[in-house]
C-alpha cells in the first residue's frame, strides 16, 4: 500500500538523520542548553528577522499547543479558535484540560476573521456581568489552516489590529508552516508571521523531523518563565540535542523550505488529477493536504492501493477525503496516483 | 571538558540510530500503530513475564509520571512518595498541576517503606473526617531511586502488601530501571517488578535511547482509556515509530541489559577510587549513579577537566557530588578520572 | 423600582428566617452532620420517592454544577450540555476550570434531544481514533431550561434511554425545579426526577432560601466519595445546619410546591398581558421566567417603573426580555405591570 | 452534651438574624451588587484604614482560600505555608486542586519565620534549573494560626520585609481574625493587617455569621479581575445580600470585636482552669481555641458532659484536645466545665 494519509508516514529527511549521527557520541549538556539547540534558534531567529525572539523546542503539536497556550492565559480567560482547529478536534480536550475554554467560531475554510473575533470581545465587554464568561484574551489559528487553506496578509493584518485593539495575543500554529509559506499564491512571509504573532511555533514533525516543533516567542510579555511551564507540561527533553540538531539540519540551506515547495508542487498534480477528472474539491488549499469529495465508487477502487484519510462521510455514495504529500513523497507514487485516478474516474 | 554530571550527555546507542536509519523511509501508521512499536511491546512483554500487560511508548519521565499518576487517581486523591522522589524535587509541580497533592513521606537512601505507607492509611482512615484531607491511593517509588539505591524484593514485596491491604495502586519509576535491574547485589528481577507493580516504565533516554520510556500496564483496571490521557496530555507522539524503533533496538539481544551492566561497573570504578582516597559514599548505591562527598579543594581541581552535579551544599568546606557513568561512558575517561582522584585527593 | 429581572431578589420566605431564628442558639455538629440536615434529607428523599439516595447541600447553583460535574467524568471524558446551558453561558468557565469539555448541542427553545446525543456518540466511537476527542460521558440538563421552558416525560425518557445505551450518566440541573414541577402542563413528576437522573439538584436559592442546593444522588456509583469532592471544591459549609434548616422549612408542608405554584400564575397573568398587547413570547415557558420581546420605545417606558434582565440584543428596535416572579413576587406589582402594559402596548 | 469542639455549633448572633429579618423583603440586585455589601465593604474599609481597598463577600474558608491563592498565582508557582496551616491538613487538597504546590514548612507553635521562607527563596533561585521546582511566590499565614497562637508585630514585619525581597504576596488567613485582634497581648491591629498582607480576609463564620468571609485586597495587581476568579470556583453567593447584612451588623458598634474579646476571655478562664489542675498546654494561645493535653480518664470523664475536638492521640494515656470558646459560649457552661475539671483533674 502506498499511504497518502498524512504527512509523518516516514522517519525524517536524511540530512537530519545525518546529523544526529554525525555528532551522536558528542557530550552535550540536556535540556536544551546544548550549542546545537543555540544554533538552531540563531538560525531561526535570522529566518525569522527577529534577532530578539527566545526559541525553544518541544517535541510534538498537542504538547506544543497546551504549553504555548497555559502560558498565555490566566485561569478564567479563554482561548478564540475556529470550530475546526486542531486544539478543538483533535487533542482530548487538553486545552480544557489546563483549565480553559475553546470560545469556538464557524470557519470559513477552515479560517475565521477579524470581524468575528471583534465580535466575541465586543459581546463579551458589553455584557453588564462580563465576569460571568470566561475572558477573551487568545485568538489561536493555524497557517495553514487544518484543511490546507491560507490567511492571506490582508487578513491576518486585519486580525492582528483586531488583537491589538482588544488586548488579545495572537498565537499562531504553524504545524504545518513551511507549507504554507511556499505555497503558489502565498503572500505571507516567515518575518510576517513572526511580527503577526506573538508566539508562534514551526512544526517540524510533518516536514523532515522525526519529531520537533519551535517556539518562538517575540512578545516580551510572553518570554518569562515560559520554561517553567515547559517543564510542568513535561516539554523540556532531557536531551534537547535532539530536537536543535533536527532544526539545525533543516534551517541549513533551507531545507526545510525546498521541501515544503516540492510537497506542495506534488499535492497540485493530484489535485489538477481530481479536477480533470471532474471530482469535487472542497477547500481551496494550495498546500500539501487536498480535500477530495470520492464518490465511494472510486474510493473503493483506489483504496487497493491507497491509503487516504477518511475525513467526513458526506452521504451514502461520497466521501469527503484528504490527501496529503510531504518531503518523503515519492514522485513516481504521485505519478501512479495520477494515472489510477484518471483510469478510474470515468467508471 | 569530560562530563560525568548526568546519564544523557550523547545521543543513542549506535544499534538504535541504525535502526533508525535502515528503516527511515519505509512508510507506517503514526501515533503508535506501526509494526515496530507493536514488535517492541512484545519484546518487552516476553521479557517481563507479562504478555497481558498494555506498552505504550512516551517520550521523557515527568511527561510519564505525570500522564501515568492522572490516569491512577481521581481528584480528590494523592500520590505517596518519597521527599527525595523526582516528582517532588524535579517536575515543577507537575503533579499537582494535574491537581493531586504528593503526600511525601521522609526517606531514608532514598527509600519509603512499607510500615511508613501504612502509617499514612491509618491515620487517613481512622480521621473522623476522612474527606477533609486528599485519600492516599497510589504509591510511587523509583527503582533506582533518586541515590541510586535500591529496594530489596523483601522490601518490595512488603509494600505491595500494604497496598495490596489498602487498596493502593504502586507505579514504579523505571527511568534508570536497566541500571538497577543489572547491579550487583540486586535480587529483583524485570518479572518481579511488574508482577509487583500496577503499572511501571522502562526508561530509554538514560539507558540507549535519544528518548523514550516505555510504560507497562499489568493492573487490569489502568488499562481502560490510557491512551485518552496520553493524547490529552500530549504524550502520543506523531511518529510513534521513533519510539518503538529504538526500544526494539534496546530489547533486541539484551543490549539494555547489557549497556547498563557496563556502566554500573564504570561506576563502581570511580566509587572505589573515591573510597580508597578516603572520600565518604552519602548513598549506599550499586548504580550508575555515585554520591560523594568532596571536599571543595579537590572539587575545585577536579572540575578543570570534569564536570559533575552538586547535589548539595554541604557547608562551608564540603560539598555532595553526583558522578554519573551511562551506557555511553568511555573507559579510558573512567580510568583517566581515577587517576585524578588518586593524584589529587591526597593533598 | 420593582425588580423583575431576576428571581433572587429578596430574602428568605418568612418559615425559613423564623427556623433559623428558633433553632439559632441551639448547639448543633459542623459540616451538615447536624439533626437538622438529616431531617431535610428525609423529607426530600420521602418526596422524592427515593430512600436509598444521598442527599448533599451546597451553597450556589455554579458550586454545585462543577462539584457534580468533577465528581461524574474522569479527566478526559466530557459533558454534554445545550449551547444555551447555565454551565456553558454563566459560570465563567467552570467546568473548565476543573479540566472538562463542555460539547455543546444546538438548543431548540433551551432543549437537546436524544437524538442529538445519540449522535455525538456515535460520531466519538466510530472514529478511527476516538481517544483524540473528549469521551460523551455525561448529559447535563436544566429543568427547567435556561429559557423556563419544560422537557415532557416522554423526552425525558427517550433521553434517559439513550444514556443507558451509550453509558452516559444524566445530571439534571434543578435550580428552578420547582417551577418546572408545578407548571401547568408539565407531566413530569420529583419522583420521575428522581428515577430518570443519575444526579441532579433541587433548587433552594430561586425558591425560598437565603441560599442552598440540594443535590440528590440516586445512582449508587456516584455515592462514593462525594464529600471529598465538596469539601475540596469549598463546598462543605461550616454550619452545614443553615441549609439543612431551610430545606425543613421548605419542604413542611410543601412550601417549596405552593410557592412555585404562586409564582407560575403570576408569570402567566404577566404573560398574557403581553399576549393582549401583541407582544412576541419568544420561548414557550409555562413557568416563573417569561421571555419577550419588546420594542424598545415600550420597554424604555416600562423602564420607569421596572427593572428587567437584557437577554439579547435582537436590532436597533427590539430587545429579548426576561421577566421573572417568583415565591416574593406581590401579587399588586404584578397587576401595576399588566395595566402599565396595556396602558403603553398601545402606544 | 455541651459543645466545645469548635466556634461554629451555633446559629448567627441575634444581631445578625434581626437585620436579616429587617431587610428581608426588600428588592436587591444579586451577586453582591446591593446596597448592604456595599456598606459593608466601607465599614471593613474603614476598620482597616484602607479606603481604596476593595472588598468581596465570600461563603467560606476552603472556598476563599482557593479562591485567594489561585488569584495570586500563575500555574507553576507556589504558595509557602506552615506544615500545620490550614490549606495543608484540612481542605483535601484543594490548593493542589487549582494546580499549585503547597511548599510546607515546619512550624514552631503553628508559626513560621522569615528566615524560613527567605532560604525557600534563596535555595530555588540558586539552583542551576529553577524552572525545574515550583516557583516560590505567595506567603500563607493564619491570624491567629491553627493554634490559636499568634505573630507578633515584629515578626510580620519581618515576613513582610522578606516577601518585599522576594517579590512574594502575603496573603493572611482571618478564619478567626476578631480573635486574634482582641486577644491579650496581641500588638497587631487591623490596619496593620491590611498593610502588611496584599490580601487577607475576615472570617464571619466563626465570629457571629451563619456564613461568610471578607476578603480584603490592598495589593492593586491583586483586585483586577477577581470577580471573575470568584465566580469560576462558585464563590459568588446569588443573594450577596446575605453576607453583605451579616458584616453590616456585625462591624456596626464593634460588635465583632467586643465578641472575641469575650469569647477570649471565657478561653481563658478554661485555661487556667487546665493550668491550676495541672495539665499541660500544649499551645501558648491567648485566643479563643485552647490546646490542652488531657490523660484519657479525665478526658473520659469529662465527655460525659462535654465534647471536645481531639486533635492528636499522644499515646496510650494521654490525648492533645482542643476546647474552643466563640461569641455564644455561655458563661455559665464555662463555669460549669470549670468546676468540673476541678473536681475531676485531681483524681
Amino acid at each position: 500500500m502506498i499511504l497518502f494519509n498524512c504527512d509523518y508516514n516516514e522517519g525524517a529527511h536524511p540530512s537530519v538523520l545525518k546529523k544526529l549521527a554525525q555528532t551522536n557520541l558528542e557530550q552535550a549538556p540536556g535540556y536544551g542548553a546544548d550549542p546545537y539547540c543555540r544554533a538552531a534558534a540563531k538560525q531561526i531567529a535570522q529566518a525569522c528577522h527577529a534577532p530578539q525572539a527566545d526559541i525553544h523546542f518541544l517535541c510534538g503539536g498537542t504538547q506544543t499547543n497546551l504549553t504555548v497556550i497555559a502560558a498565555c492565559l490566566r485561569p478564567y480567560q479563554c482561548v478564540i479558535s475556529a470550530e475546526s482547529g486542531h486544539i478543538n478536534v483533535h487533542e482530548t480536550g487538553a486545552i480544557e484540560s489546563t483549565g480553559h475554554r475553546i470560545h469556538t467560531l464557524p470557519a470559513e475554510q477552515g479560517k475565521i476573521t477579524a470581524e468575528q473575533i471583534e465580535r466575541v470581545c465586543k459581546n463579551h465587554w458589553q455584557d453588564d456581568n462580563p465576569e460571568f464568561a470566561p475572558q477573551p484574551k487568545l485568538v489561536y489559528l493555524s497557517f495553514p489552516t487544518e484543511y490546507g487553506t491560507l490567511y492571506s496578509k490582508a487578513e491576518l493584518d486585519a486580525i492582528r489590529r483586531t488583537c491589538d485593539a482588544n488586548n488579545l495575543f495572537l498565537f499562531i500554529d504553524g504545524a504545518r508552516l513551511g507549507y504554507g509559506l511556499q505555497a503558489p499564491g502565498n503572500d505571507v512571509t516567515l518575518p510576517d508571521i513572526a511580527a503577526l504573532a506573538d508566539i508562534f511555533y514551526i512544526g517540524g514533525t510533518k516536514l523532515g523531523a522525526l519529531l520537533g516543533e519551535a517556539v518562538v516567542i517575540t512578545n516580551q510579555k510572553l518570554k518569562k518563565d515560559f520554561r517553567y511551564f515547559m517543564k510542568q507540561k513535561g516539554a523540556i527533553l532531557a536531551k534537547g540535542r535532539v530536537l536543535g540538531l533536527q532544526f539545525a539540519a533543516l534551517f541549513e540551506n533551507n531545507l526545510y523550505f525546498s521541501l515544503a515547495r516540492q510537497a506542495n508542487q506534488l499535492a497540485l498534480k493530484i489535485r489538477q488529477a481530481c479536477e480533470a477528472a471532474g471530482l469535487q474539491i472542497a477547500y481551496d488549499s494550495p498546500t500539501n493536504q487536498q480535500f477530495v469529495i470520492f464518490p465511494n465508487t472510486l474510493l473503493t477502487k483506489l483504496e487497493e492501493t491507497y491509503v487516504f484519510a477518511h475525513t467526513r462521510y458526506l452521504n451514502k455514495n461520497e466521501t469527503l477525503i484528504r490527501i496529503c504529500t510531504s518531503w518523503a513523497t515519492r514522485e513516481e507514487d504521485v505519478q501512479q496516483l495520477v494515472l489510477d485516478i484518471q483510469k478510474y474516474a470515468g467508471k
